[in-house]
């Protein structure tokens, strides 16, 4: 998984508590994080791609959820970042080699093994489906240390647009 | 993830099926899959180092389970060959940038981000760890067309130390 993908979630909860309407441009998220500028805008032209951020254009333009944060679940942020594509690729190997049979038909039925793995990844995709952007703003009381918290307050407020 | 471990899961089935005692040379099982021998041979090596293959020496030696395949899970051969590290790994941005606070008792409570990511990837590993090679092979009269079944046993018995 790309660091992009911490990167996209810490800054959709970020414009998640902004106020309605108001945007942050993107230097603005990459200095907030500490991160690249670049390669930030890069994901957030993802995020935004996958109508989870909208872009407002204009000199007074910047970055804004596209959609409330409740409606926003994590496996979309990591598939806007890192693809859908699954982890495990079945290269369908057991048609390689000497046992191999030519006839199509003789593997009607998926493998078994590529079946076990896409269950796990069922399950981990089911449990990022679970958890939207609203549910880690809601916990952010008790995870930001207060300092953080008022810090973070007074520096994002002076950045709005 | 790597193909190695699609390559691995298939080997680890292989060898489930031999007569207690025998063994497939490296060769033999990169030949009977049509993979690249010396790459296999790599993640044979790192399924041996992790106690789920046994590396018998000598002329008339190769490789065989080192336990029960029940007793094997899928989890453990994607950890021998990809690693048992995370996927998501937290850089702990949340204390860049300008609202990060340098004293580091303001961080004792973990990223909610973070501990949400994880909790996926601990669905992801529990699955894996309920599947075992034994639950693969007891699958395998379903799922493997008898073409198949019986070019893939006589290959193997001719190939059998």
């Amino acid at each position: 998984m790309s660091e992009g993908v911490e990167w996209a979630i810490h800054c959709c909860t970020v414009l998640a508590t902004l106020p309605p309407q108001s945007t942050l441009p993107a230097a603005k998220l990459a200095e907030l994080h500490g991160v690249a500028g670049p390669y930030l805008a890069k994901h957030l032209q993802a995020l935004s791609g996958a109508e989870i951020l909208e872009a407002v254009p204009g000199p007074r333009g910047g970055y804004r959820l596209a959609r409330p944060a409740p409606d926003i679940t994590l496996y979309e942020i990591v598939a806007a970042v890192d693809g859908s594509d699954r982890s495990f690729r079945c290269d369908e190997i057991r048609r390689q080699g000497p046992a191999g049979v030519a006839d199509p038909s003789a593997y009607r039925t998926p493998c078994t093994i590529a079946q076990a793995m896409w269950r796990a990844e069922d399950a981990w995709r089911r449990e990022l489906e679970a958890v939207s952007v609203g549910d880690i703003v809601a916990g952010l009381a008790g995870a930001v240390d207060p300092r953080q918290a008022t810090a973070s307050l007074v520096w994002i407020r002076n950045a709005l647009r």
